[in-house]
């Protein structure tokens, strides 16, 4: 079987509710064919918006926290809502024409469509993943940066779309850039007044004593679909789970931090801004275990 | 002929310097065409540059001062350096392919290309552009929005790409979408700390007196090439140009303000946030007979 399969969705099955109760089309076509117009406004103003779904034997993870967070980007989008049946169907199809023993992923993506068409496009993308076998376990170098957004834009300022998962992603490519050049793999955000936001893309976690924290609420970021299955880990190893705004020095002063996100899953983090900090490899080795296992 | 049409350029003229002494393969599509892979990074990440120049009668306008941004954008990005004389030729091809009498204009892309390939995408599209009379005549009522960044985040913090014309333009929409909630047009952008820096797609122009003025210099914001012909048409009317750090306050009580771009050209200001403000309407047509004729 193929390592990559490609979904996309026909229009009618994107737009209109009146069209719910026809079998929506969906057709599979090889994933290095051209299949976008040069006028989609996915490639010519990143307006669209997308999930990442880790895949583990055969099945999507998170799934309904995905396809909620989808739903709310497109609201703050002002795109069509998703018809979540037809995504479900697409996601489906797409891990059920790739390898089944892989580790995988499948992207869903929702462009507003071609310029002046005033119909979205939109597709589903499964592939094998890296093997992050020695980021999970060994962990990862992070330098912090300013994201250039103060903590509370997403109330002060909703058209700047940030909580948004939008496919404007050239700043979240941009500061991984910038990592390399200092040695680092990954980057933790900062708001421009100082507050911890979260990775490009992944979400951070920590533990201080007992307690498993995460940034939040309102803080312009995305609402963490491997940090909330994290919590419901960590509550039923007895620990605490809770919202906090820490700076860059309550992480460097914390027991563990991680970014976690739907395919590397938890990345202990080892290094942050240069200084060495603890990996809790049995705590981080019991997360990733309880995330690769089935859910949902 | 067609009101539009569209050249891909194909790899190899896009990446090495090696293949510079071939002559580029320069194809023409139906715009409507699937061209651009689904896993492009253009359509998944918004990571890739563009620049619009504005064409009449058949010839591109400021195109030097068009590809120079090009190039700037590319290093800010860290893309492969763009061939300037394989875009010179795609643009002259596009341009060529469409009915010379309409006021058009070509957009140039240059994409990262498909992960992991490591080769770039690229494409240039004409097409004939809406009538903008009333706009560059009666003028656009706009309001101030917060951008989100202090005004020397290019300084400060190069990684978020402020100055680069990125293709991640979400924000540069959904901006358009809160204009028309308020009855507005467009929009003048205003960093975090409350100065003036430029539309989502033009550039901020005001009048005081017998002065020409426009924000900069180092304000995170593009170079604008329309502002630079303007500065050259006001000289030429014996008016004095400079550069400068207003606020909203200073254009609410500016003699005269414009948006410019290199399609809508120089559109006068009729209201900003609700209150209106004087528009030169003698100037305003003299601005936009110069940029009508024909340059470089």
């Amino acid at each position: 079987m193929p390592s990559s399969a490609l979904i996309l969705l026909n229009r009618p099955s994107l737009s209109a509710a009146s069209h719910r109760h026809d079998a929506p089309a969906l057709t599979l076509f090889d994933p290095n064919s051209p299949v976008l117009s040069a006028l989609d406004l996915s490639a010519t103003r990143g307006d669209g918006i997308f999930e990442t779904i880790g895949v583990g034997h055969g099945s999507p993870q998170a799934l309904e926290h995905h396809l909620r967070r989808f739903t709310e980007s497109a609201r703050l989008l002002e795109l069509p809502a998703p018809d979540i049946e037809v995504w479900r169907k697409a996601i489906a199809a797409s891990i059920g024409a790739i390898d089944p023993e892989a580790e995988a992923a499948v992207k869903i993506v929702l462009s507003r469509g071609v310029e002046g068409d005033n119909r979205p496009t939109g597709w589903a993308y499964a592939s094998a993943t890296p093997d992050y076998t020695a980021e999970r376990v060994d962990g990862i170098a992070v330098i912090t940066l300013d994201r250039g957004y103060r903590h509370d834009v997403e109330i002060t300022s909703p058209w700047l779309l940030a909580g948004a998962k939008t496919l404007s992603y050239a700043v979240n490519r941009s500061v991984l850039r910038e990592a390399a050049r200092h040695g680092a793999d990954d980057v933790i955000f900062v708001s421009s007044d100082g507050f911890v936001l979260e990775g490009p893309s992944s979400t951070v976690v920590y533990r201080v004593g007992e307690s498993i924290l995460t940034p939040g609420p309102r803080l312009g970021i995305l609402d963490g679909t491997t940090q909330a299955s994290i919590f419901r880990c960590a509550e039923s190893l007895g620990l605490e789970t809770g919202l906090a705004k820490p700076t860059p020095v309550d992480l460097g002063i914390a027991d563990a931090v991680w970014l976690v996100s739907s395919v590397r899953l938890a990345a202990p983090v080892m290094r942050l801004d240069g200084l060495d900090i603890p990996v809790d490899r049995e705590l981080t080795a019991q997360l990733n275990a309880f995330l690769l296992a089935v859910r949902e």
